[in-house]
C-alpha cells in the first residue's frame, strides 16, 4: 500500500487536451493498458527522456518525432516496455504511430509513443492497433482519471495532481498524472509523467521551465537507484486559457505559474515514492550547508540508496549509525565528523562527533514510528542544499521484484 | 545459509603467530567475542583500513599505533563497532590497548584494536579488560579455528583459507581468516581479515603486496554497497619459515608466494559474499573489453548493486532486461548497444542490440537455477577487464537487517 493519502484528487480538465484509456489485453484482460492523449494544434510541449544509454525503442522514436514536428497525440501502452528489442522494437513503435496517425488523421511524426512494462519482449503492436479507433472515439477532456489508472504497471495507486491558480485575473489550470513504482531513480525524468496547463508559454521558456521543474521533483526521487530505460516526462501547454502568452522568466506572472507547476511536479514525484515498490514510509533526505551541488547530491543519494538505512526505516529502528556510515562513504573530501549534525525530523541524533548528548533511544523510536520522516544532514561546509525523496526497503520490495515475471 | 561449501578448512599454524578466543559477554553469553593474535618480534605487518570518512575509534587508534611501532598484538572484539562514539570511544579503544599491554608485557602502541558490531553504542571496555589475562594465557599456534569463529557478527559460517606452497625447496605456509556479511562494499579493505604467512617479506614489498592483493579480492566484493566504518585487513609475515627474506617484486620466488597469497585473499573475500546477508547465490560479474579501469568498475558495480538484478537472481528469473538497464545507466560515455554482449555463464543473452537470436527462456532458466552464476558483459571498447563478486537480494536480507537490533 502506498504511504499517505492514496486518493486521486479531482482532476480538472485542461482546454485543448483530451484523453482516453482502453483495454488492448497486453497486461491483464479487461484492464486498461493503452492511453491516448490528444493535444490541440496550439499546444506546445517540452519533453525529457531517460539518460540510460540503452533507452527503449519508443524513446528513440519519440525523440525523432519531437525534432520533426509538434506532437498532436501521445500514445502510451503499459505491460511491455519495448526496450532491448532491437530493430523489431523500433519498427513496432513506428507502426503504432503510423496506425494512430491514420485513425486520427495526422502525420506519423505528430504521434509520440511511450511504453512501460517488462523489458526485452516483443511489443504486441497488432493488439494496440486493434483498439486505436476505440481510443480515438473515446477522447474526452474529462478522461484524466481513466488515463491515470491506464498508465500504471506495478503501481498500487493512480497518481494525479490538479491545481487552479489565478494569474492577473485569469484562471489557469494545471493537471498532471504520473506512474512509476520500481526501477525508479529518474535521471532527467521519471518513468512516465504528463503534466498539462492551459497557459500559453513560449517554446524556449517552456523547455527551460521543464528543466528547472525536473531538478526539484522527478530528478530528486529514488526507490531503488535503478534508472529505467523508458523514463519520460512531458510538460504540455495548450494555451486555451485567457492569460496572454508568457515568454519571460522574470515575468511575475510566469513566477506564479512556475510555483503552481512546481507544486504539481513535486506532488506527482512524491506520489511515485509513496507508492514505491513495497514502500511503508516516505523518507525525505535534506542535505544542508554543502559546499557544492555535487557533494549535496552525493550525500543525499548515498543515504537514500543505502539498503541498510532503508531496511532500518522499514523496521522503525533508529539505527542512526547506518545513516552516519552512509554519509561517511559518500566520497566527500575532507569531511569533518565533529561538524556534522544529523536529525530525524526535529530530533538531533548526531552532533560533536557521535551520538548527540540529548538523544535518547526512545525519542528516536517515537519518530521512526511515523510513516513520513525527514532525515536532515547538516554538513557545515557551505550554502548549498538538496532534497531527495525515497522510501524504505521491505519484504514486499523483494516479493514484488522476485515475482514480477515468474 | 552461505552459498557453496561452508566448512572451515584445516587451518595450518603459522610459526610466530599465536591466537586465542574468549567470551567477554559483549554479544551473547557464552559465545566467544574477543579474539587475540600475538605476533613474534620478527613479524612485519601491512594494514589497510576503511576509506569511510567516519572511521571507527579503533581504526583511528590502530593507524596511530601502526605509525609508531611494529604491532605485537591484535585485539579484536565483536558485538560493538565502537564507531560514532566520539572521544569516549577513542578513550575506550586506548584503554583496551593499555590493559592488554600490561597483561602481555609490551608497550601500548604495540597493540592494534579492532571492533565490529553495532555502531553508536559505548564499548563495554571493562568487559574486555576482564578477559584479557585469560586470552593471553590461551594463546596458541593452533588457535586459528577458534579465532575464525570468534570474530563473526551476523556471519553464519566461519571463513578461513590455508595453503602450503613450496618455494625453492622451502615450505611456506599461509593461513587467513575473515569476517563480514552485511555493510559490505569494502573500500580499501573488508570488514575484518587477517592473513598470515611465515615467509619473510621486506616492509616496502609487503605494503605493495597487500595493496595489489586487495584490488583483486576484498576491494572487489559487495553485498549491499555499504562501506563499513570499521573495515580492516592485515597481511602478516612472521619470517618463521626457512625461506630467505623476499624484497624484490620481480623475484620469481615472490611471484610464487604472491599467487598463493592471492588464492587465499580471493577465497576469503568470496567467502564473505557467499555468506552475504540472506545470500542464496554467488554472482560473479565479469566486465570485459572496457576502455578503462573506471568504466569497467562502473559497469560491474552498477550491475552488482542493482536491487532489481539482485532480486531477479534470488527468484532464479533470467530477467536479463534488468542487467541491460543497469549497464545502460552505469554512466559510460557513448556506449553502443549494438556492440554489447551479455552472457549468463556461457549462454549468450544479449547481442546485436537486443535479445540474442539463439537465446531461449528455458536455457536462461536452467542457468539461473544454479547457485553460482557468472554474468559476463563484453563492452567491445578496449582491453581492460574487471571482476566483482556479489550475492542476490532475498527476503532474508530484509529480515536480517530489519531485525538486527530490534
Amino acid at each position: 500500500m502506498a504511504v499517505g493519502t492514496t486518493e486521486l484528487p479531482t482532476m480538472r480538465p485542461i482546454g485543448g487536451v483530451r484523453l482516453a484509456a482502453v483495454s488492448a489485453g497486453i497486461k491483464k484482460p479487461g484492464r486498461d493498458d493503452v492511453v491516448l492523449l490528444e493535444l490541440s494544434e496550439s499546444t506546445r510541449c517540452a519533453a525529457a527522456f531517460t539518460q540510460n544509454a540503452f533507452c527503449a525503442a519508443p524513446v528513440v522514436i519519440a525523440r525523432q518525432h519531437l525534432n520533426a514536428a509538434a506532437p498532436r497525440y501521445l500514445l502510451i501502452n503499459t505491460g511491455n516496455a519495448n526496450a532491448g528489442t532491437g530493430d523489431a522494437g523500433l519498427q513496432a513503435a513506428q507502426q503504432s504511430c503510423h496506425s494512430l496517425a491514420r485513425a486520427a488523421g495526422c502525420r506519423d511524426n505528430q504521434v509520440l509513443p511511450f511504453s512501460t512494462g517488462v523489458i526485452g519482449e516483443t511489443l504486441p503492436v497488432e493488439k494496440i492497433e486493434a483498439v486505436l479507433p476505440e481510443a480515438v472515439a473515446k477522447l474526452d477532456e474529462q478522461g484524466w482519471k481513466e488515463a491515470a489508472w491506464g498508465i500504471l504497471t506495478t503501481d498500487t495507486v493512480a497518481k494525479g495532481a490538479s491545481f487552479e491558480v489565478d494569474i492577473d485575473g485569469h484562471t489557469v489550470t494545471i493537471s498532471g498524472i504520473s506512474k512509476g513504482s520500481g526501477m525508479i531513480r529518474p535521471d532527467m525524468a521519471t518513468m512516465l509523467a504528463y503534466i498539462a496547463t492551459d497557459a500559453a508559454i513560449a517554446q524556449p521558456l517552456l523547455t527551460q521551465c521543464l528543466k528547472n521543474l525536473l531538478n526539484r521533483s522527478f530528478n530528486r526521487i529514488t526507490v531503488d537507484g535503478d534508472t529505467s530505460t523508458n523514463d519520460a516526462c512531458l510538460l504540455i501547454a495548450s494555451g486555451a486559457s485567457t492569460l496572454p502568452e508568457l515568454s519571460d522568466e522574470s515575468d511575475p506572472r510566469y513566477k506564479t505559474l512556475f510555483s503552481a507547476l512546481s507544486a504539481a511536479f513535486e506532488t506527482l514525484a512524491q506520489k511515485i515514492v509513496r507508492d514505491g515498490e513495497g514502500a511503508t514510509k516516505l523518507i525525505t533526505v535534506d542535505v544542508l550547508e554543502a559546499a557544492s551541488d555535487a557533494e549535496a547530491q552525493a550525500v543525499a543519494y548515498t543515504v537514500a540508496h543505502s539498503p541498510l538505512v532503508k531496511t532500518a526505516f522499514f523496521a522503525s529502528d533508529p539505527n542512526w549509525g547506518r545513516i552516519l556510515a552512509a554519509v561517511g562513504r559518500a566520497g566527500v573530501e575532507a569531511l569533518v565528523l565533529e561538524q556534522i549534525e544529523i536529525y530525524l525530523d526535529d530530533l538531533c541524533i548526531v552532533k560533536g562527533g557521535g551520538r548527540a548528548e540529548t538523544y535518547r533511544e526512545e525519542l528516536g523510536q517515537q519518530v521512526m514510528m511515523g510513516d513520513e520522516i525527514t532525515i536532515t544532514i547538516k554538513l557545515a561546509r557551505g550554502a548549498v542544499n538538496c532534497t531527495v525523496w525515497t522510501c524504505d526497503f521491505s519484504y514486499d520490495y523483494v516479493k514484488i521484484n522476485a515475482e514480477y515475471r515468474t
